[in-house]
């Protein structure tokens, strides 16, 4: 078992850089700058033996000059000299080291002999290893961001280990518009020590990660992942998109890692049974990285369905059918409540359709019923938390003064109502506090909205009924994997 | 056969507007407002014999005071008075009717009555009726907007009738957020009199419409889709989005337009056989819009990948595998070519990964190469047309000078970067006219991006890969629709 305590790894209190450079084209100095510029929280020494200081930076000729202790080396140098850095590394006494340098497994027989020299000289001075050919690590708590890319992960509640750096970082980039927040990411690189299920077991010990993600290529049996999933996903939801499920996938990622991939149903039933939740998309990863890290998981996979619009209900409709959720016929006691307040030719049913009810009240007072109905488990409430329509037109409008005025007037109630979708974002985070339900909305508009609504207001959602729908499956099937384990 | 001439229907010189309002209240303002920012180019006639004028215009007590001809009458009255206006209407010789009035069929049988009694009437004057229950119309051509919400489509070559009012509307609010534009828009209504066939098979006939998009909840046999559709769409594609796929949403769209819904796998190879392209998601319902509106139809399934990172093109390879699409091994005579210019290790085959080269020139080489290549019938192009990563972070960053500087530097050298992405987008566009193929890009980025890819260089982006391979499949579906009609 694959149980490790990687906490000096993550949150390391001094980084030696071995590699630093002056010179802006080399990935030594881009990754110095993008610790220097995240705000690393520890102490940092520069390794360097031809540079007095970089970017300001006092630089030592080698790890052996560092004065303090070391919990961390990163490491950028040409692959051919990292084994004597390991032996320097080793004499040290540093614990973990992330491995940027590239032309190792990746590259053939040769590069493999280079990995595996490497790999046995840490384990001689039991130096844990991340990489190589690593794209680096991000700890939130640390402020620590030794990776290539420059941007700036959100700090959330989700640490995600990514076998590919590119993908991975990606999605630190991608999060941080759509508004999902990180702990840690590691890029696993060629994992010639430390793999995929030594961080999935360390992010299901650590408390500062909720929601693991995890982005697979190959998956060797004696990591034994399944045993170390069924473990994990019992405390916390584990969402896993594996690149490489198709034959010619599966060719696609031999060449660019060296991993063996492919999918086969054993494998699927397999994540199934330790209970990983496996999206087919890019967008579904994210997108549920962002609901089960903000919102209580539904007890099962009952649906309440508000719409302002009969089309968009019937959409979300088919969607919950299509995957596996259910829409209970609407009791005539809650109809006749909010017969009280609705137009006269409201559905009468769930979806409850308001009709064209533009006024933001009884959308609330409909939500509020709505969620407190015992028989269902979750709500989507589409059209909630909308924005103003943009009122603006190609040309310049001339006409008689009534005409402007006119405008104006409208101009200045949707900017009104804008300020009342706040008002209904509070109140729908309230009643997910209330009920303990997940309450997702739906409105149609740019990331910069769905992040809004979830940084101001503890709101998740989405652009389209579906998206919404397809999230709220894969907790319904987390659910079941939880309630499996009280049964047996 | 229902083939109808709709031009002044759409493009009307005059138009009456009954039921016109002073009150803000009222769709009667709101819409004759819409109409008048909209900029509307023919003559406008509000009806109202209560008002001298509204928003600045003279107003006519009654149709038959209106000096001129009239080519559309739309109508916001109560319901109860609409088949006397019907009559008004036809002595005036009006030949088309935009009904926005509801509580007709959609509220039962009296309603029911009601709207067969309208129809009637309308068919003895030979007027035609949109509606009733309809949220409008939207033509680019005269600038005619006589719909009920304000937002401003883009102009462009797609042409959309709407079952749902609301679908639709939202579907150009949405298409002007991520650059589809919209020749003619109409919400259907109850379809008493004209029906989504009627508009199929006008926007078949019409010029300014490449593109034909419909979302639709309910069929009746008597309206003949199948034969219309099929005729229509060997001239242009026709993508529909279909509300009331499953027993729940059937029922579902029952209650809100009284239609009957449901899809049977008879239904299904019907849509088939006439060319109809069905999408699954509203998402893919736009995304279609956008390739088929812009993009040449490949010639066949066959795609060549171009990636700046291994996992990305692992993923697309996957949904390729997944949607019928393959992916052809690069040949001998491509890959020397491409060892002249690329880093040693290269993937060396399709997908062509870049590894992690940023510079621009050799992917846009690369690019030149693969749609050239015989053997493939479009490109993806993974991480084309990327924008400058946001290189901010959470705290102001203190230092030592030579820090900021570098930070300054690295600031500067990715504003450079975003600019010469316009020079990879304007080749990419060239290469598209040149080689006759479609090449999508994709790029993680908001809506904003995507917009300006495409009205700035006349490139389709998407921001994941996933959502380019199934309009690509659609795209080889409608391409092999094509060759089954010259084969019989």
């Amino acid at each position: 078992m694959n149980i490790q305590n990687l906490d000096r790894l993550f949150n390391p209190k001094s980084i030696a850089m071995i590699g630093a450079s002056a010179n802006p084209r080399k990935w030594g100095f881009i990754i110095l700058l993008n610790i220097l510029k995240g705000n690393y929280s520890g102490k940092l020494y520069p390794i360097n033996p031809r540079e007095e200081s970089i970017l300001g930076y006092k630089c030592y000729p080698r790890v052996a000059d560092i004065p303090g202790k070391v919990d961390l080396v990163v490491i950028t140098t040409p692959a051919k000299m990292v084994p004597a850095l390991i032996d320097e590394c080793g004499a040290k006494s540093i614990p973990f080291g992330v491995v940027v340098t590239s032309d190792f497994s990746e590259t053939g027989p040769e590069g493999a002999a280079l990995e595996r020299d490497v790999v046995a000289r840490a384990r001689k001075y039991g130096i844990r290893l991340v990489g190589p050919n690593s794209m680096g690590i991000f700890s939130a708590k640390t402020n620590l961001h030794a990776k290539m890319p420059p941007m700036m992960p959100l700090h959330g509640n989700i640490s995600m280990f990514s076998q590919s750096g590119n993908v991975g970082v990606q999605m630190l980039g991608w999060g941080a518009e759509e508004g999902v927040g990180f702990d840690k990411f590691v890029s696993s690189g060629n994992e010639g020590d430390l793999n995929c299920v030594d961080y999935l077991s360390y992010f299901g010990q650590d408390e500062d990660t909720d929601v693991i993600l995890g982005y697979l290529e190959g998956i060797d049996p004696g990591m034994h992942l399944f045993p170390v999933a069924r473990k994990v996903s019992r405390k916390k939801p584990i969402i896993v998109f594996k690149g490489g499920r198709t034959d010619s996938g599966g060719r696609a990622a031999a060449t660019h890692t060296g991993a063996m991939a492919g999918e086969s149903k054993i494998f699927k039933s397999a994540l199934r049974q330790a209970g990983i939740l496996e999206v087919k998309t890019s967008q579904a990863l994210l997108d549920c990285a962002r609901a089960f890290a903000n919102c209580p998981i539904p007890r099962g996979n009952r649906i309440g369905i508000i719409t302002r619009g009969g089309g968009w209900g019937v959409i979300t409709v088919d969607a919950c059918e299509e995957n596996g959720l259910v829409i209970p016929p609407l009791p005539e006691k809650i109809i006749k409540k909010m017969d009280e307040f609705l137009p006269k030719y409201w559905s009468r049913g769930n979806p409850v359709d308001l009709v064209a009810t533009i006024a933001h009240d009884p959308y609330l007072d409909c939500l509020e019923l709505l969620a407190n109905w015992d028989s269902i488990d979750a709500v989507i409430a589409l059209g909630a938390g909308r924005r103003a329509p943009k009122y603006t037109y190609s040309k310049e409008v001339t006409g008689p003064q009534p005409l402007v005025d006119a405008i104006h007037m409208v101009e200045q109630y949707f900017k009104d109502r804008a300020q009342r979708r706040d008002w209904m974002l509070e109140g729908i985070g309230k009643l997910i506090k209330q009920t303990g339900k997940p309450i997702i909305v739906v409105s149609i508009g740019p990331e910069a909205l769905h992040r809004s609504n979830l940084y101001e207001f503890q709101v998740v959602s989405y652009p389209t009924p579906e998206r919404a729908v397809r999230v709220l499956r894969q907790m319904y099937k987390y659910r079941r994997f939880l309630d499996s384990l009280k049964e047996s």
